[in-house]
């Protein structure tokens, strides 16, 4: 195990946390708030000695990871991140436990959404812009913005690969162009742009400036937390469709736009990834809104809020403008499955993911042709190329491990005593990333019921869905640890 | 597609279904019950005119089956056995719906045991005793009880081999001895042979014959229809204990039992599956019992009660002594995962099996080998035997098509309005073939409330999860009906 490259970027992680704080305590000095900023204050101080000790002590040594290391570093630095991302909250005194803060910061940085908060706009204004901003640095990825910035990763390519491959989302990660750091740049920019364009349509709409960047984070990284308690149901109803065609854009491949810019667009229509997530934003939407006739006063408040839940549950945001545990038993089935399903490969969104779904799908057409004709050689092809067998026994393999990992999560956290309907959309809407499930943990409650164990299973959940489970598994697993 | 053979093993299916209802008639005869035993002779006379000019219309013809035309065969077969096996309780009127009573007869001859009845004490002793034997004839299948009788399957072991396949559950049937129609006679005579050897054991503890026979028969096929209204909760101790432990034995793979003749005790022992399987067994019963401290007055009930509804959920037969959807979250969340499990492959049992549950894990813990050392070259080994990867491919196969057909069902009878838990319960205990679930259609419940919709779904639930799925896939694709 390659140490001292590991400490290396774990120590690069802590200073871009410490430099991305600075902004939140500006935040706090610009309202007054004392308790907070000292917070921040704190916080950035250890966050920037601690990596630069790291730094210095693992500043020299080979410049390599193989994919082994790569996870490894990957799952460590998410820890390492939350941990010292949660100490603001902990140390302003505004989230008085630590295992809470800690949730609460995973939930930001994986994306999640999940909060054990049960009143939001007491916060400090500090604390709500670098909460929300977890969710804007999780969407992406860290370590995806490290490879974006260092200029050297152009020569050890092998090592820059096993970090994407293992921070971003999908069955099959592709390169955009040839160099890791180029793609990785050309993500971020990409990013960048969307959430500027989201945060001034909001603004057009006559949002606060705060309330429009933290809503801008929460969509662009597909996480969820509001700075409302009623999240962005007490917002206009422009807002809403503003923030509901976000979700669904930041939801979409991010390649589809890379070749958008050379007007591909095409090509774009093409990826069956992308027809089959819109089709079935599209079927959802119809389907639900036909179960709620007579639910809403109108039809067109009707379909906003069928598109509205829609876009934020199948991206796994987890925004809501109504309490949907409300909707009759059809409508809240439907956005279980999509919470499952998730949003595509390549996005910023969780779940198991449309790419996945499809190949799935189509794996199990080639077995059952396969029945048929026992002695013809099968591919399975996917927007006209062929898939290679490896990334097949990969989503296999993932599938299987969301099974198991879905199984024993219930099992653990059904010893709080919440209902099944509660333990199993908890564990779905924490591993899928999305955050409010269904009953005790739907869209108007909270998480702070759970005692210390189910938090850490959660939390754990939540590391995983984001992560595409293997770097958990990984890092857990007995064999990494071996010498050899 | 082979019509002619398919046709003359449908004949001949429906001429055995003819003469296992003569038992039941004479049982009506003999209680004087003169519908019930109209209904009877009517459903005979019904199942061997077609049976006969069935046969009479296909008896030529080329002898042989192919893989597609064996799982269609089964497919149809067992169809066509519930069709006609539900019309004695539809002709005599005891269950006045035709969807119900075809429900009921599915859910009998799938090994089930959910039912629509309330009130199972007002059946005629006829419509008892038919009820139970569909769970005893599903149990091993009526193909293989074919097989094990027709003299001519020597020849022709291809198309015997397809039948055995489709018709019997696990990830690899395993032939005991080299001819098939061995295997299936050996089969039959130690199923056979279990079930006597139960009726016995009842028959000693004073249960009258009809109850024996009946509860030997739900337990054999790890069924679990009951002929009381409280399923076994109102027997002695004695009874529940002996069902316990044949439950149990009836969840393990017969090859076992088959191994033990000659006394290969060791090479039984060294059987992983057996040794996960009695060490859920074990483990969930002393987690339930820890759990449900001070529920029951004392020690010894506790242990009755959590053996008991262990035994009745891995195995997938759905006996009930207490109602366990009041028991505590963890304890019904521990019934939930063991619903999923399963039994043992080559047993009567259903669910995914722990035969694949284990190949899952394994596969899993091979996939991360891969990632940590990318160019070995690894192997799955079960039972230390190499798995062959065909296996494992259609072992991912079945778990993608599990979840698809589950999430589906679900939302499909989520039109009818029932809770998130009972409608998931519901899906879960027909596929896997259990029988009760939780809230709406717990062990003190019945399935009556589901529209036409929610139970013909249910319906291709139970034959999909008896079949073990590829059948009625292989029968709805639109591929096997093209002419080449």
């Amino acid at each position: 195990m390659n140490y001292k490259m590991i400490g290396r970027l774990l120590a690069q992680t802590l200073l871009v946390e410490a430099l991305f704080m600075i902004p939140a305590l500006v935040v706090s000095l610009c309202g007054g708030e004392t308790a907070a900023a000292l917070g921040f204050a704190l916080s950035i101080a250890i966050a920037a000695l601690a990596g630069g000790g790291l730094w210095l002590a693992c500043r020299k040594g080979p410049r390599a990871l193989n994919a082994r290391e790569g996870f490894v570093c990957v799952a460590i630095s998410w820890i390492v991140l939350s941990l010292v991302g949660c100490l603001p909250f902990y140390l302003s005194g505004e989230i008085p436990r630590l295992i809470d803060a800690f949730f609460e910061t995973v939930s930001g940085f994986t994306t999640t959404g999940a909060s054990i908060l049960s009143d939001v706009e007491s916060l400090s204004n500090g604390a709500k812009y670098w909460r929300s901003f977890t969710h804007w640095l999780g969407g992406m990825g860290v370590l995806v913005f490290l490879l974006a910035l260092d200029p050297g990763s152009g020569k050890g390519s092998g090592f820059t690969m096993h970090l994407l491959r293992a921070e971003s989302p999908g069955p099959d990660v592709g390169k955009l162009v040839p160099k890791m750091r180029k793609t990785a740049a050309i993500l971020y920019r990409i990013y960048i742009g969307l959430t500027l364009l989201d945060i001034a349509f909001l603004l057009l709409g006559k949002m606060p400036l705060l309330d429009a960047v933290c809503t801008a984070f929460g969509t662009a990284g597909t996480g969820g937390f509001g700075i409302r308690n009623d999240s962005i149901a007490g917002y206009s109803s422009y807002v809403q469709w503003v923030t509901t065609v976000f979700m669904l854009l930041f939801g979409v491949n991010f390649s589809c736009y890379y070749l958008l810019l050379p007007r591909q667009i095409r090509s774009v229509f093409r990826d069956e990834e992308l027809r089959l997530y819109l089709g079935i934003v599209g079927c959802s939407i119809v389907l639900i809104v036909l179960n709620l006739r007579g639910y809403y006063a109108t039809l067109g408040e009707t379909v906003r809020q069928a598109a509205f839940q829609v876009a934020s549950i199948i991206t796994t945001t987890g925004f809501a403008t109504t309490d949907f545990d409300l909707w009759p038993s059809f409508s809240k089935t439907i956005l279980l499955a999509l919470m499952v399903v998730g949003a595509c490969a390549g996005s910023t969104g969780g779940g198991i993911k449309v790419a996945r779904v499809l190949l799935l799908f189509k794996s199990l057409k080639r077995n059952i042709r396969q029945i048929m004709h026992p002695r013809a050689v099968q591919v399975v092809r996917s927007s006209q190329r062929v898939v290679d067998e490896k990334v097949l026994d990969n989503t296999h393999a993932y599938l299987a491990a969301y099974g198991f990992i879905l199984v024993l999560s219930v099992i653990v956290i059904s010893l709080d005593g919440f209902s099944t309907g509660t333990n199993i959309s908890a564990v779905l809407a924490c591993f899928n990333n999305i955050g409010p499930g269904l009953e005790a943990v739907g869209p108007s409650c909270n998480y702070s019921g759970f005692g210390v164990l189910s938090k850490l299973v959660l939390i754990l959940d939540m590391l995983a869905g984001r992560l595409e489970i293997f770097p958990i598994l990984v890092l857990l697993s007995p064999g990494t640890w071996k010498q050899r």
